[in-house]
C-alpha cells in the first residue's frame, strides 16, 4: 500500500510518558512541557489523565494542568478517562478528546483492570456515549495488540474483534498498542491488515513501545500497511512497567527524523521537539532516550 | 520484492566495534569474544584489522588474535587490510576474507584516507588481486553510502558507480555502509535499487549504524529491497567517531530479535549473543546498547 504523504504524530509524553516516570512532576513543569510541544506544531497532545490519584499519583493534577495550558488553535488535547467520574472531570477541564482503553488479551485485562475484555467495554459504554453527546472525540487504546506479558502471542483476529466492539461505541480513533514492545514487522503487518478489514485505516494509530528496539521498524511496517497516525513521546519519556529500566514509548524525535527523512509531512518542528526533549530530560535527571535527539544535540555542540 | 527466508548476519563487534571503543582490549578478551560469537553460530565474524598500529592502536594485536581463536568450521573470519603489507599479515594469519574499503563521498575519502575515490580503488587493486590469487574472499566496504558528514546527501548513482569499480576488482561481497547513521528507509530503498542494477543483490550487505536510531527500520527497508546480508555488533559495541557519545553499529541482539520475530532464519542463538553482549559490556564498563538484550536480561532477572 502507498505510504501516506502526511502523518499525524500524537505526542503522548505528558501523559503516557510522565505517568511511567518514577517521580511526581510539578504542575508548572507539565504545563510548560505541553505548551512547548503545542508550539512545536503537534495536532494532538495527550495531556492528562483523570484517574484516581490513589492508582496514578503522577497524574493527580490533571484539572490544574488542563486549566493552565495555552490552547493552540487546531491542537487536540486528549485526556484519559477510566469511568464517568473521570469523564466529568475531563469535560469540566475542556478536554477535546477522551481516551478509553481495553486490552486484546484476557489475562492482561484481568490483571490490569480487574475485569474481562467484554466487561471493560461494557463499562466504557456510558463514558463513550456521554462524550459523544457532549461533542467530544473518543479514542480507544487497545493494549497488548502485538503480544501480552502473560499470554505471549495474541491472534490478529482477537485484536480485530476488540476494534469492532470499540467501533460500536462510536470511537473516532483506535490505537493499536504494543504495550510491551515485543512486536516485529511481520506481526505488525498481520495485525494492521486484520484490523483494517473491520475499520477504516484512517482511524487507526500505531502506538508502539521501543522496549526491544523494534518501534521504528514496526512504524515503517504500519505505514506500509496504510496507517497514518503514530504515537510517540518526546525524549522517549516514560518506561516500561513490565521491564524495569527498559525503554517505553518510542521517542518522538526518532519518529520525526524518520518521517521527515522519508519526505512525509508532519507539520512539526523537529528542532523544537529536540530542545524540549532535552529540557525535560535534564529536569527529570534522566537520560534522553532519543537517539536522533542525542546525535543532533552532539552535532550542534560540536559546530 | 520478497524478503529472504534466510539472512546472513555478519558480526563486526570484534573489529568495527572494538576499534571505536576508547580503551585497548587485551588480546585474551578479544579471543574470548570471537570464540563466544563463533559458538553462537555466526557464519562470518569480522575478527581483526591489519592496519598500522600508529593509526589504530586498538587493533595492534591482530596476528595474535587470529592465531589464538578457535576456528569454527563453516565460519568466515574476516580481516581489514588497507594495503599489501596488511594483506601479507592477513594471509599469514590465515584470514578467510580480506576487507578493503572505499567511500561513496569524495570529501570523506580525502579526509579519511587522504586520496580520491579513484586513487583509493587503484591502491586496493593489488590487494584484491593478491587475495584472489591466494584463494581468499574479498569484501569491499563502501562508507557514507547513505550520507556524508561533509557533503550531506550522496546520490545513489555515486554509490552504484563505486560498487561497479569494486566489482571490477573481483570483490565477492560489497557492504553498503551508513557510516554516520543518517539514512532513512526511502533513501535505503533508492540506494539498494540503484546498486542492485549493477550488482547481484546476493552480494550486497546492509552495514548500518544506529546513530539516529534508524538502523532497524533501514534494515527492514533493505530486506524489502532484496538484501540478505546484514552487519551488526554485539551489544552495539563501538561508537561513532563523528558524534561522540552517540551509538555506532546497530546491536546484533536487536537485529536477531527482529529477524527471528519475522521467521527469518539466521542459524544464530540469540540467547548466547545476549550473554556475550552483556559480558563484554560489563568487561568494558560500558552500557549495553542493545534494547532487546537489556529487555530480555531484565525479564530473565525478574523470572
Amino acid at each position: 500500500m502507498a505510504i501516506a504523504e502526511r502523518v499525524k504524530v500524537v505526542e503522548v509524553g505528558p501523559r503516557d510518558g510522565l505517568q511511567n516516570e518514577k517521580q511526581f512532576v510539578p504542575t508548572d513543569i507539565k504545563v510548560e512541557l505541553i505548551n512547548r510541544l503545542s508550539a512545536a506544531g503537534f495536532q494532538n497532545v495527550e495531556a492528562a489523565s483523570f484517574v484516581s490519584p490513589k492508582w496514578v499519583p503522577q497524574m493527580a493534577d490533571g484539572a490544574e494542568v488542563m486549566a493552565a495550558i495555552e490552547r493552540r488553535p487546531g491542537t487536540i488535547y486528549s485526556v484519559l478517562t477510566p469511568n464517568l467520574k473521570g469523564f466529568e472531570g475531563a469535560l469540566a477541564a475542556g478536554a477535546d478528546e477522551v481516551v478509553i482503553f481495553g486490552a486484546a488479551s484476557e489475562s492482561f485485562s484481568q490483571r490490569n483492570i480487574n475485569c474481562s475484555i467484554a466487561e471493560s467495554i461494557a463499562r466504557f459504554e456510558p463514558v463513550a456515549s456521554a462524550a459523544k453527546e457532549a461533542g467530544l472525540r473518543v479514542r480507544a487504546s487497545i493494549s497488548c495488540a502485538l503480544g501480552c506479558p502473560y499470554e505471549g502471542e495474541i491472534a490478529p483476529a482477537a485484536v480485530a474483534d476488540v476494534v469492532k466492539r470499540m467501533l460500536a461505541l462510536g470511537c473516532n480513533e483506535i490505537d493499536i498498542a504494543d504495550t510491551i514492545g515485543v512486536g516485529t514487522p511481520r506481526k505488525v503487518t498481520a495485525v494492521m491488515n486484520a484490523v483494517s478489514a473491520v475499520a477504516d485505516p484512517a482511524m487507526l494509530s500505531a502506538h508502539f513501545h521501543d522496549t526491544y528496539g523494534m518501534a521504528l521498524a514496526n512504524i515503517l511496517a504500519a505505514l506500509e500497511a496504510g496507517i497514518a497516525i503514530v504515537h510517540s513521546s518526546a525524549a522517549g519519556l516514560g518506561g516500561c512497567p513490565y521491564a524495569k529500566g527498559a525503554t517505553g514509548n518510542v521517542a518522538t524525535e526518532d519518529v520525526l527524523y524518520m518521517l521527515h527523512g522519508m519526505d512525509i509531512e508532519t507539520g512539526i518542528d523537529l528542532d523544537q521537539v529536540i530542545s524540549t526533549g532535552q529540557w525535560i530530560s535534564d529536569y527529570l535527571q534522566r537520560a534522553n532516550s532519543s537517539r536522533a535527539g542525542k546525535a543532533i544535540i552532539t552535532k550542534r555542540q560540536a559546530a
